[in-house]
């Protein structure tokens, strides 16, 4: 039925020797140099004929593996009414990269980066009954994100194809098999990829728990911090990793109180010119482990209850628009914002300016420090709590305080853990030495809870007659980077090196010249490969064998038969086989060629399929 | 491999009984009722589970044929740089329909409503050599058109997925091979579908001859009217129809001169509120056929020469950007707009407004005629020159001449065929008679010519080292109002009936009720049918029969198998197996149904095949 099979004349496979200049990764420059790829504008890709090839098998594997779960493939548009990211807030709170526009009518529509709006109204319109839940929703469809610096070919494009899914659950335990079952399949979608990914602990906001993983491939380029455990399976992104104290914290005010009986009273010390960490520790003859590091942030649409702190406005019963935080570490130690974010329930947060702290501190920035500080709620690390005599900013130009201690001299507003982990600390789970790596997203499953259900009013009838509202899970795959990776970790010097179930062709021909004996040969084999499903591309070009050698290394099919006049002569006439990731080649007999070339598709097929 | 088979309850079929209040069309009610697909706002449609199961199914087809005429599919984004429509000229020429947007950094882009930019860009890249023509690409892709009143549910939507296709070549010769295999591939696609289409000669512009074939379904709120002949296959758009004359032209000017010698001499007669062609042929006791109709068009970005016309400025060598043109035809006659358009490869042309024809003809809206127009080019339809002693507009208020002769008293710029075919016009090839209907544009192939190669700068040197520029096919098709017009032909009163190729599954099984020996003899046959391949869907839903029968003829599966322990009982347990199609079922014994159902299927499956 589907016509796999191709002259190299009869396509369209614009190869290169040069590489782009903009190319900086070995996925970005072979996919240019291999003719799968285009640019059309930053960001913005064509896929070529070999290229979507590929593209296609990864979206016939995706769809597979999601249909076997169960999860239903639907197509909502890509353009999607303003109103919908309005009901969830999200019109607002999305930022620049999402893609506004206005229809000839003057009316708001986006073009969708992700689906939770469209999903969440389509079955907001169905549901009625606990007996249609759970739902399992997917598509394949195009994004946009109006990406400040799009880079990296398709690793980072501005528009892209996501495998995205959305669940809808009556309860927990429900939401949490669905969640379960979706990671299943992903490990089995880039198994059969050849893939190898690392999936990760994630922030998952709201939720807690272990309610978001994200799946990870090592790269270079990464734009995430991966925290792996050298001893154990422990694995999680910087935003969410912890790890095992090397401290005794002291939650309890009690114990603290106690302790500080016997710190000596606070002392101020006028420090000139006494600023960073450095010179604190030189200044006081001490280490950054006695230094209380504080931090004032700007924290956007809160949506913690901050209680009563004065000052502090409350936009309706929501969330609060705008608010400064204080946030005190050890001085050895850093704040993760990302961890911040999600305590405080907010769209985002970001240092003060020198402005705010003047206002806030009533010193110049530098001298921020949690004794005394008012009007302002102060989350500290554990960290801070086991420092029992300790230095830190004095809320005035060059002064600072000693002798400070936790639960006599200052209190927090909340103790929390927002310390950004580092290679070399503890792993959480077994103590081991941890590590880093740089990781770039492919996946990311996700319970969301009510978030969506709630702001934009989905609800349904338990088996009592009560209305309830459904529970959601999502989660996401990016096509696009998924082909870029696995040409990242399959290629050499020469090109890509396609594992069988991704490859634009499972085999090419090469005849050193295509006439004669050699055609018919090559004719042959390609009538008896076609018959039996096998999809070649057959080297039809007037060209020399070189340049036919270097383009299919290039393009990186698995199996390459060369046909030659010598091999052909005598008694027992022979092509050549050799596989792309093999140095050697073989000869093997015209009569057994096409029967030893679908075995090794075969096995190579189901090795990757775990048949 | 592909998880094709289903339960009812685990599905998401949210089946009506109520028919949305603008859904006036057979397909757009059954599909909303059938859970085919939703609307998220106007004209813009999410095709849900059991929908976009056929949806993929056209898509396939499309794939093989297209693949099966060796045209190569790419994907393009669907967001692309403003920069190439202007390049081409239609990010002015296009109008409101076209959605232009602009990115963070203030860039123009548009949502591609068709792609001869990003195609005709891409190739332009890569194409230096005659040797590598021609080349054919095609995308199956979003397309968003701004529409400003799109209606009918899928059938007129503002985003819609559209299979396009692009050819380049060296010649002519090369181009209308592409073209004849592009007509054959469509012609099977709907042959696939089960769908009777009407391919029409459409308007091809600039390219004239063959070069632009609409193929057409027949539809009561179609946009098109199509002109057909009783006698033989001809078949025109009207837009693009001719038809044989009912009078004997005089094209020679000499003829028309020594002819004119017996007509009297002009004369002007006052005729005081004799206004319309009725008025006029009572005040001058004749008929409208002797009546030359004269009216002013004003016609934009005129690309025709039109010569050294006083007053008239050329925008660069380019075009006219507004022109204003006379044009005459017989009283009893229409001027076909399209055909001017063409004939002056305008943008467009509309009538002109009071002001403007006060302004050139020195007369009311009224009094337009031939004789003694001044400064404007006339074009006249060869039935003014049959017409030897006419009344006409007398270029003053309340006046028309009388006596007025073809090359006598006036004469024409050009003489081209601008006439409106109606029905009961003769058919141009055997004379028959033409009859009208309306029909639904589904497809069109079209020879392009050199407008975007010449536009965008696209060239490769031929056999000898000349600088050449390809021309080019496109050719389109609409998926989303394919699967319409599908449900059009192919339903009644209870529902939709798929053809074999395009239906969701090929058979539904209902148990009477889903337990004991119905529930075991349903299951065994699903297992039986899922190992043959066949696509089933199990009603296990705990439903009152009626209920799961209402459905089933709604949703439109062929075939229909029920279970009921009645027929389960004796010795011989049968099934019963109706037909969608057909009004009586018949009992098949228990052991034979999944044979003789996969025999339905094969041939069924085969019969629109072809095979």
């Amino acid at each position: 039925m589907y016509n796999f099979n191709m002259k190299f004349s009869q396509s369209f496979i614009p190869t290169l020797r040069e590489v782009p200049a903009d190319a900086v990764i070995a996925s970005h420059r072979l996919m240019f140099r291999a003719g799968m790829i285009r640019k059309l504008s930053n960001g913005l890709f064509a896929w070529l004929p070999l290229g979507y090839r590929s593209f296609r098998k990864l979206e016939q594997i995706v769809r597979e593996e999601m249909d076997a779960i169960g999860s239903l493939e639907i197509r909502p548009p890509v353009i999607v009414p303003g109103e919908l990211w309005k009901e969830s807030g999200r019109w607002d709170a999305y930022g620049d990269a999402l893609m506004r526009l206005k229809n000839r009518t003057g009316a708001d529509f986006v073009v969708s980066p992700t689906a939770e709006e469209a999903f969440t109204a389509l079955v907001r319109d169905e549901l009625s009954s606990y007996r249609q839940l759970p739902i399992s929703l997917y598509q394949i469809n195009t994004k946009y994100r109006d990406e400040v610096r799009p880079r990296y070919g398709v690793m980072r494009g501005r528009e892209f194809v996501m495998k995205d899914a959305y669940t809808f659950h009556a309860d927990e335990a429900c939401l949490d098999e669905a969640y379960q079952k979706m990671g299943r399949a992903y490990r089995r979608i880039f198994k059969r990829c050849a893939l190898t990914v690392i999936p990760v602990q994630a922030d998952s906001g709201a939720m807690g728990g272990s309610g978001s993983e994200e799946i990870m491939v090592e790269s270079e380029i990464g734009d995430n911090t991966l925290l792996l455990c050298k001893s154990c399976t422990y694995a999680a992104n910087v935003e969410k990793a912890s790890c095992k104290l090397d401290y005794a914290p002291r939650f309890s005010m009690e114990i603290a109180k106690s302790a500080a009986a016997s710190v000596p009273p606070l002392e101020k010390i006028d420090t000139p010119n006494v600023k960073t960490i450095e010179e604190i520790c030189a200044f006081f003859k001490t280490d950054a482990k006695s230094f209380i590091k504080t931090l004032i942030y700007k924290a956007k649409n809160v949506e913690l209850d901050l209680g009563n702190i004065p000052g502090i406005a409350k936009k309706g019963s929501q969330a609060y628009p705008e608010v400064f935080i204080a946030a005190a570490i050890r001085g050895d130690l850093d704040i993760n914002e990302t961890k911040l974010t999600a305590l405080l329930k907010a769209a985002e947060v970001e240092l003060a300016n020198e402005e705010d702290i003047l206002r806030i501190t009533k010193a110049p920035v530098g001298f921020t420090g949690p004794v005394g500080l008012e009007g302002i709620p102060l989350i500290v690390d554990p960290s801070v709590t086991s420092i029992n005599d300790g230095i830190c900013g004095g809320l005035a130009k060059d002064l600072h305080f000693k002798h400070a201690a936790w639960g006599r001299d200052f209190e927090a507003w909340k103790i929390a853990d927002i310390r950004t982990v580092k290679a070399g600390d503890a792993c959480p789970l077994c103590g081991g030495e941890l590590y880093e790596k740089k990781g770039n997203e492919l996946g990311h499953i996700f319970k969301l809870g009510n978030k969506y259900t709630v702001s934009m009013n989905v609800s349904y009838l338990d088996e009592n007659g009560k209305t309830c509202v459904p529970i959601m899970g999502c989660y996401g795959l990016g096509l696009d980077r998924t082909i870029a990776s696995i040409i990242e970790e399959h290629h050499d010097d020469d090109g890509i090196i396609w594992p069988m179930s991704m490859a634009p062709y499972h085999v090419t021909i090469i005849p050193i010249k295509y006439e004669g004996a050699v055609r018919e040969t090559g004719d042959a084999l390609a009538a008896e490969l076609e018959k039996a499903g096998v999809e070649f591309l057959l080297d039809d070009r007037d060209e020399r064998p070189g340049v036919k050698f270097k383009d299919a290394d290039l393009i990186g099919i698995p199996l390459r038969v060369v046909i030659g006049d010598k091999n052909l002569a005598g008694d027992a006439p022979k092509i050549e086989l050799k596989h792309r990731k093999e140095k050697e080649s073989r000869l093997v007999s015209v009569s057994k060629a096409a029967e030893e070339i679908i075995s090794v598709i075969k096995s190579e097929l189901d090795n990757l399929s775990g048949e």
